[in-house]
């Protein structure tokens, strides 16, 4: 579909829809004894029950069932800074995928806030209702410390699906496109551009995964230590031991992958010919991604991905966050931690039998997705 | 149904239905081409779209027809301060009649916080969310600053149901009952029991509504200007026009209407004896009223309603809230206005076509409640 043929078919459903998600009551109140048990005066039994013991919330409300998915809108998709009204059709989107890939209940809360301390106030103060916490679309670098304050304070699993869904993904894809070209995984030496939400999670989740030589830039190039960004020192320091230093071309001569989580018009043919034979390009920028699949192809690559649906390998955090929170309400699950995105990246990759370059990740659609992450998160 | 079964039996339905509402997607989303303008990359579209003009949120996300029905538990039902859990259940129970009653969707967020300034920024930070916020079950005082504040901040209807709920279905039985004793209900003489929350704002009701002969209890008896609290010492002003002094008893002589939103045990049926003939007993506290029917009966009352289902005339606010929000969404109302709440009451008394002692408010689930509710907030 052309792009022009989306964007009106889009704003023609959203408006047909009114709301991309619906709620409705799970019983019918028709005469006056179910409403004495929905509402007063039986419901009261059951308030004085959850007031002495919290934890039954879990079995008697929305609470068991439904994740909250945040937004400040401050970083929503390509599109930036687009505030809170701009990004709940993305967030409706969110959960209308949760329903329908995991069965998860989701409500889409945007927020009138961009303020790190009011959000985690924010979420802090909504955070009874829920059985987890999908924040999504917020900037870096508060992203990080406000991921970590409410992993911190909340009693219930807390994740930024743009850091570690991307990674989990991303990871999964590597495990076969590794495959794919007979290469060890651990032993890749693995370009990143982009030190963002996505970059930086996608770093940390491959160290966590035994992969060792990772060079990452932003825009100014390789990331050292001297870098004004906490959370770019911090990366420098655990990255990067070829003690490479430059631009984008002097960290993928001889480099088996690059992944792209930064945006469009990163890098020609040309730049893919400096990388090792070989060569994994994961080009994750959406809607255009950092190379378009037909150059990196004839610079020599030998298996590209991107965030699309209209090339091979579509690797995009829908095939990861339903199952992530499946696995998390079924489980009981408190904090998401690095081995189960390993495990959950692995089980991914694994439901693909035998990878091919035109095949690295599973479809969106294909059964199986969310379980085979759900069974990780425990 | 007796006390206890009702009880086990809530219970047991609670624990079965593991949530009273549940959400899901208003489209199926099958295909990579559903999946491209549901949420990427085609919602971009949409967002850039609301980002530019947030008005339309209305008609492309969910903001149109949803309400959040917001609690810090602080005085839930008669339970008093239960906290966020304890007020869940309640607050679930309220959505399920709002989609029931009035097919307004509305979703329940309970707060972990119990400051009102906290409360009000809770409230603020999610609103983009919502075309309406129900306030539900929180303590008087703070009840009225934190209400008057969002009212004041938000650009989207705001209602403290316990309040104005309350007040619109009690003058609404208040209309019906002085016809059935053949009064005019403007120069009724009213004895309301209670200065919270509901006392305050049926005042204030009665009041707009042209009654001027009102005497506000509390627990220390009539209130007058000496009342350390401000709402109180502002009622005291506008109210009690003979000065009269005292308990209940000395408000009871002579007066025609007894209406009680405080608590069980208020009165007995010599004390409706000391009312003129033809006395009017609203007892509204639940699930024990203030005064039981039959014994307001054997004190001569010629009208009794309480807040029971098991009893004649159930004054409840379910017959209101959800007309109120329909009303609101639909009329793309900002503020619930004084003259809206009695036009409300007027057309919600005026579906009882000939008023009896037995009948002076529709049942809940008589057809057209919601809509002559709403047909008032425009």
């Amino acid at each position: 579909m052309k792009k022009n043929d989306t964007n009106s078919k889009a704003i023609a459903l959203h408006k047909k829809l009114r709301g991309k998600i619906t709620i409705s009551s799970t019983m019918s109140v028709t005469s006056r004894a179910e409403l004495s048990l929905v509402y007063t005066p039986g419901v009261a039994a059951v308030s004085s029950l959850l007031h002495k013991n919290a934890k039954l919330a879990r079995e008697y409300t929305i609470k068991g069932k439904t994740v909250a998915v945040i937004s400040d809108g401050s970083a929503v998709l390509g599109l930036g800074n687009i505030g809170p009204y701009g990004a709940l059709p993305v967030m409706e989107g969110k959960c209308a995928l949760f329903k329908t890939f995991a069965n998860v209940e989701a409500f889409p809360l945007v927020l009138d806030t961009q303020d790190p301390e009011k959000i985690i106030e924010a979420v802090m103060a909504v955070a009874p209702v829920f059985g987890g916490i999908n924040l999504e679309d917020i900037a870096a670098p508060k992203c990080f410390y406000i991921e970590e304050e409410l992993k911190k304070r909340l009693d219930i699993p807390v994740m930024h699906d743009d850091q570690h869904g991307t990674a989990i993904a991303v990871l999964a894809a590597l495990i076969n496109a590794a495959k794919v070209v007979n290469k060890d995984l651990k032993k890749l030496k693995v370009v990143i551009s982009g030190a963002g939400a996505a970059g930086t999670a996608v770093a940390k989740l491959l160290l966590v995964a035994g992969i060792k030589d990772i060079v990452i830039l932003d825009s100014k190039g390789v990331i050292d230590k001297n870098r004004p960004e906490a959370h770019k020192k911090a990366l420098a320091a655990k990255t990067n031991p070829r003690k490479v230093a430059g631009g984008l071309q002097d960290a993928l001569k001889g480099a088996d992958v690059l992944l792209g989580v930064s945006g469009p018009g990163l890098a020609t043919a040309a730049d893919i010919k400096l990388m090792a034979k070989k060569a994994i390009v994961l080009a994750m920028a959406n809607p255009t991604p950092e190379i378009l699949p037909e150059e990196a192809l004839r610079g020599g690559a030998a298996v590209v991905g991107t965030g699309r649906s209209d090339y091979p390998n579509q690797i995009n955090n829908s095939l990861v966050f339903p199952g992530v929170f499946r696995g998390a309400l079924d489980n009981g699950v408190r904090k998401i931690t690095d081995e189960m995105k390993v495990r959950a990246a692995h089980n991914l990759a694994a439901l693909v039998k035998k990878p091919t370059a035109q095949k690295i990740v599973p479809g969106p659609f294909e059964p199986g997705v969310a379980k085979a992450v759900a069974r990780a998160i425990r």
